[in-house]
């Protein structure tokens, strides 16, 4: 099972937010719901958004009560508008969306081609993010030694991605090689996906891991408990500074104040080359109840004022190297983050 | 109304856990309970435990039924023993049980003489404790400037002590003074006693605040929103090593890294001269379960293996300056700690 998968002519996913309690799948047949899903963090994680999205246009070309490749195209071009506002800071949602909008439309086709094209460059897509997340594992599972502790922020696996997972692939790899290791998992709150996901994850995978609340994090890297820190990331700009899962930005800095190597483990398609620093990414802040209560539960009152950003930015001069599936980039970024996006030779390890 | 207080021959204390729902107060007659109270966190906070460890001491020797000073002493000192061992990590439980022991036993009295002493010394305590949050809320407030925003965390206000508090001390002596403050309160987890018990007290000070996820912490850091870090100490060595709540040394890097000054406030009661260096000082390890379940409600299920200090501790290079009742204390901090608790003048600011 997939995390996005087309089925039946609908978008169908396992809803998140059920989870570890409930793996429950919802299937949509209108790619407003899709987008809404994405707002509402059914599905989360970046190269699962992506995905999403995409399936997502492809269901609204079925959806369209189009004729003609022109009216067609319209009405494609609305809901990929409406796709990639769903969320703000991760760069492969709008990457995906207009990804297999370009493939599928052509003025060669008519609307059904159109519209059987699109499902096509879905799948493709969604074929690609597995197959990129091995190649990232492999690349990122050399990082890792026998013995180590790992610490991950978030959730970046099999649910964050189509299968297979970003950071949490890299774990998987080094698992599956027959490395023994030890993962500290993040809650990370507010939404708690560390503990919620990751910790499911792992459970099913059979990697051995301990939940921490995000304040500990600083405490066991200063005891020497932790080997590597691996992180995902939502959009990585050119010069290396990374916009993830907000606290990622504390787990690097007290990384490098304790000589702990922090690796964020990035599908290419996440790098914006158009981006010269982390500082032009908008960050995404959420609704303040999602710090009032933790998973639904009141821990203050409604009317106590929080405040709720859903990401941060790590600038690179806390980024150890950054895993991609074309090899791993080492400072200086500008240059090594071309070369992994252009996925030339060079670039690889 | 204080946190702890002495009231018609019982230990009364406001129940903690309840807030910010329900301001409810317990009444213990048995010393077991008091003790039992300081492990479950009925009562938490350095100075309040401390108050909490004197009235129980009390208690426990109106409990006795011995006749004569030997017997008593003697069951005086088994529930010393008890109760300085509810928590390991803040130094002035001990501190303040030894005290009152110390000024109440005397081969001079007869049991019910010592009976009294040790009631009017837990009473001094208590009066002193306020006393002296009273004048590092002075100390303290001399940092804060006018449209400052601070960022606090966990609660170290009025439920943290007897009355007024250590950092949130400072900040309400600021406000008083007319101050146009602005407070972040890191939630805190796993307790969430930031996002609770600060939040609530807050609220009643009518003192302007927005509670934050732990992780955002070094977000609003980085984008240049805090002026100052105000954190309390339930141990501190003489090095200027703090041990804190946990999540404070994650603050106190985020902090340097950013040009945050950053103050623990503590009375000079925990701060222990005997101790070379933080790394000496014991740190609780709480049950698992306040990872699992924030506020009583599980995230994962039970079997989910999770790890839960509860304190950690701040290296001194990390600390601009030590707020005390006597003054602030800057680095080295050997000279100006020891110089704080005895009260020396030279130590004032």
């Amino acid at each position: 099972m997939r995390t996005v998968e087309w089925v039946d002519c609908k978008v169908a996913m396992i809803d998140q937010r059920l989870l570890p309690w409930e793996l429950a799948i919802v299937a949509y047949e209108d790619y407003h719901e899709v987008a809404k899903a994405i707002t509402d963090m059914v599905v989360r994680g970046a190269p699962a958004i992506g995905a999403a999205g995409a399936f997502g246009l492809a269901l609204a070309a079925q959806q369209s009560a189009a004729q003609d490749a022109a009216s067609l195209e319209m009405d494609v071009d609305e809901a990929a508008r409406c796709l990639i506002a769903a969320r703000p800071t991760a760069v492969n949602l709008a990457w995906a969306v207009e990804r297999v909008r370009k493939a599928a439309i052509s003025q060669d086709r008519s609307a059904d081609q159109i519209r059987s094209a699109l499902i096509a460059a879905a799948q493709q897509l969604a074929d690609e993010d597995v197959a990129i997340n091995r190649r990232m594992g492999e690349h990122g599972a050399a990082l890792i030694q026998d013995g180590d502790t790992i610490l991950h922020h978030c959730n970046t696996g099999a649910l964050a991605t189509v299968d297979w997972g970003t950071a949490l692939g890299v774990i998987r790899t080094a698992h599956e090689q027959g490395k023994h290791i030890q993962v500290l998992l993040d809650e990370t709150r507010p939404r708690l996906q560390g503990a919620r996901l990751s910790a499911w994850e792992l459970t099913q995978y059979r990697i051995p891991f301990d939940i921490i609340a995000d304040n500990a994090a600083g405490h066991f890297m200063r005891k020497g408990e932790v080997n590597i820190a691996l992180v995902g990331s939502d959009r990585t700009a050119r010069n290396g500074d990374v916009a993830n899962k907000i606290g990622t930005y504390n787990v690097a800095v007290l990384a490098r104040e304790n000589g702990v190597p922090f690796y964020p483990v990035v599908p290419s398609s996440t790098i914006d080359l158009s981006l010269a620093t982390g500082d032009e990414i908008p960050i995404e802040e959420r609704d303040p109840s999602e710090v009032r209560a933790p998973y639904g539960q009141a821990i203050v009152p409604d009317d106590y004022p929080a405040r709720n950003p859903a990401f941060d930015v790590t600038p690179h001069r806390y980024v150890t190297g950054i895993v991609t599936e074309n090899g791993i980039a080492y400072p200086p970024f500008e240059l090594s983050l071309r070369r992994m996006v252009e996925g030339a030779p060079g670039g690889r390890t």
